[in-house]
């Protein structure tokens, strides 16, 4: 599909302009200091084939925390740890038109993993001997996943978040609660605190995209971290739960699934395609970027990138 | 991907038989007698690819009402006499946890076009002078879409369900009170519940579907029946909202855009690639033919149908 | 408690004078034109005391339609013609923070007689071998329990009300499609729009209240109109559920069983000393009388007749 | 009302023979410990009308925790600590329909003060330096209201709490995510354990209830112990959401505005005429004590102890 280099190069050289006008809408992520203490324009963008071209553009080296963009990891880890059955058993798989950080989608467990109630549920089902093992083998895998070797804790965001995340200490005790795990709520919360701090940059989620893409093999090395059933699994819930509560409206009108971040990141998963990574601070209302938004929007159909019309 | 005629055809033999086993779980739609009315053990299958080629198996010339795969028309519909951005502010495109006859998800519109609010929704948005027009005209397109010139109105159908609708005329006087359509509301439902009403066989379903994995054009002749944009927001609403309350675990289980009907049909658009029908009327609680799942689920994996492995 | 006539005409006479800087807030009620179609700054004002004494103020003959006071009517007339078990089996005694005309708190059942799908629910369970029997049984009681003889249907109310009436059409036919009732759900709403447009005044509200404050007896001829249960039960829901979503902080507020309609009347229960009824007709977002609460409250304080202090 | 001691007396007794057919159902509040650690078939009663007389039955001098009942104490102290319209600008004065310890009728704010966020609410605006300075201030005016100078806090109760209160601390930081209360959610949550865990006995209740029976003097000494403004408050809440999820009909088959606790007591105020005590572990699924409602129900009629039929 991606026929020749220029071409393409072409083509998303010209989306990225036509999304300039967008570049003042949207506001940056405010709830703790550092996200908000970031430069409003920077915009970087990468896409990565299934044969491990890299199309890279902007700011394309700059770290900003992954944020819910981790509430894949803690997926795949948890699925890593443990047979669907049981993860599934502990969280659901429904979209909910409640916002991210609600706790009225809480019933028996979390409605979906990428809610910020199921990714602690996912945190609190990986192995690992405390916290910081755990978390030192989600970041391992997440190296290796997205071939981004310096990935690291960005202490800053994880203090910060540390500090103000009464709503989601909320969240875990309520898990506790209802008998999702039998962790400490305040260790579950550090470690899913811990994910959300993780430093990435475009090219490192468009890898990790690209990986999803490839059936769950690494382009061009082929080796493999992930099976079809969890490729199967991670991207159908980005297509109906990736982007919070607009995310059938943000299939409908873009056809690509993803996850967003707060930070101004979203993942695109073009399965047998490509991977994608954008990267734009201004959020909406619902946590998304908007010029990412309207990025993919472009290229999904200018490159074809829709997985409903193929 | 679909190589050969022999090869493909020995893999769908094989998975009829293997959800041989599932054919007594489940119940027959009892909510008006004409449903229950049916043999439980009667199945069927076709399958329909992009170039037209033709698989059929089982009573793939059985008639039985169309239900909610209703749904779809209506919204073409809705959308060929309206542009999107006036069908989506009538009603929405996120789903929902409710059952879909439920009037909770009903706020300021009906969550999406594939619960019941939401499809009479869409129904008030055709254009005709009277229901018979309108429903003359849905209809007519219902044949040329599905190459079924057959296609009429189930009459004891039609008959027994306006007898017994009331949770159905709730939800259109609901609509009204809102403000969603000026209609008369017992004239939306009308033309509602004969969409319903429809008659269907598989290979209908199936051809339907090969219209829509054919980014819009009917398969060997080649005309346009619908626009690629039509296309993306139909199988994008079949992915997130097309198997009712359990859309989100469908997906990630078979992969395969679908809609379901209480009768027992589903149908499934696999893109690029061909349209499925599946019969067998015995359901699961949230009206889902319990085999046409099982089917779908062992086709997905075996034939390579799931839009996120590609 | 009301010890001399004039030490009490007094005190009303300075409460009235003292409301009077709230006679232009609120908003006439507007979903039917009929209702919006009054003089805004009318006012009357009633009090009968359970020796059958009368004090009356302003328009105290002036006719308005009943509304949502007539929801006491029929659930007095559902306990007279059914046992009061058999009734609660079917509406439920608790209050509900939604709307009166809301259908979410209708899960198995309304959850008080007070919102309109209780009344509908009450209405169902009144005797009569068709709706103008019904009607006429409590037309006839409700002329009895007021001592108000010349009550009668104001028919354009009646027939405005019925034209204009989508929501509770399909609050209606919910509780039908819910069973709990049989009857045609036209004819129950037919019924419960002909009870809101029962004509009334002040004083025949205040003497229907005299009835409750004194155990169920009709001050001076003693006639016995409802027995101690059925008082308890009408006074005690119109303590929790009177006032729509506000019961709770009008009962904190102001202290007297009370229950209002959106035309701007409002009958309130001091037991043991007096009924009482207001009317102005501008009505706060809840649907209540504004300046009639604001003399309640008052009299509620100065003639003691909170139920909470004595 | 009370005419004669001995008529009374005879009243009370014979009521009580009447309710030992109910000792045996319900169960033990079992969520601790320490609380299913009780002989199920205690039982004690105590009434102390507003002239100070005391009418005791049973294990009357029996301690227990007063678990919710001290939602009534935090509400209080609220109130002299701040005025009315600042305590219920944090919480509501609505009843739910929810359980005492859901979080979904928390949107703005608790709804009540008598849900365990209402009470952690009013907790947090009682005034002192500390939590020990807060919770002695508490224990002290409790002494004064019930004339129990020998109140205290049961260590192991308190204790056990603290360690099994996952679904309050999640409640707790809710709340303060909420900006209800700037205190640390642990602190808020430690009072908000310690007043369940204030030791008490009937005897203690009823006083208390005494003294809200007339007018905010305590019997006998007449010293002034609350404004009648504070009175109405706490007995119209008491009244509308006092018992759970039950209020509505418990003061339709009762009428004694009460509020009770999951240990098995009861406090209820007849305005005017008396306070009740009463205890009994066996408490039914909305954590009411099952003997204690029959009782109060055969009083209420018995002695005319209703607030709505005077």
């Amino acid at each position: 599909m991606l026929e020749k280099r220029d071409y393409v190069d072409k083509i998303i050289k010209k989306a990225i302009k036509q999304t300039e006008k967008y570049k003042d809408i949207g506001e940056l992520a405010s709830y703790i200091p550092e996200l908000a203490n970031v430069n409003p324009d920077s915009f970087a963008f990468c896409l990565v084939t299934v044969d491990g071209e890299v199309f890279s553009y902007g700011e394309s080296e700059k770290i900003f925390s992954i944020q819910s963009i981790s509430k894949i990891l803690s997926l795949i880890m948890a699925l890593h740890d443990n047979d669907p059955i049981s993860v599934f058993d502990k969280v659901g798989s429904e979209p909910t038109s409640y916002e991210f950080n609600s706790l009225v989608p809480i019933t028996d467990k979390a409605t979906n993993p990428f809610i910020n109630a199921g990714a602690m549920t996912t945190a609190s089902m990986v192995k690992g001997a405390n916290v910081d093992e755990k978390f030192e083998r989600i970041l391992a895998y997440y190296k290796k996943l997205s071939s981004f070797e310096d990935a690291y804790l960005i202490k800053d965001i994880y203090e910060s978040e540390m500090e103000t995340t009464d709503r989601n200490r909320a969240i875990a005790y309520y898990l506790k609660s209802k008998d999702i795990f039998s962790d400490n709520p305040n260790d579950v919360l550090d470690l899913y605190i811990r994910n959300c701090s993780i430093a990435t940059n475009v090219c490192a989620l468009a890898k990790t995209g690209a990986v999803l893409a490839n059936k769950g093999y690494k382009p061009k090395t082929k080796e493999k971290l992930l099976s079809k059933k969890e490729v199967q699994i991670i991207v159908s819930q980005m297509a109906t739960c990736g982007m919070y509560e607009n995310s059938g409206r943000y299939l409908m009108e873009v056809g690509i699934p993803s996850k967003s971040g707060v930070s101004g990141g979203i993942l695109g998963v073009v399965p047998g395609v490509c991977g994608l990574g954008v990267y734009c601070p201004r959020i909406d209302k619902s946590g998304n970027s908007v010029r990412g938004i309207e990025l993919f929007k472009i290229l999904a159909k200018d490159l074809g990138f829709t997985i409903f019309i193929n």
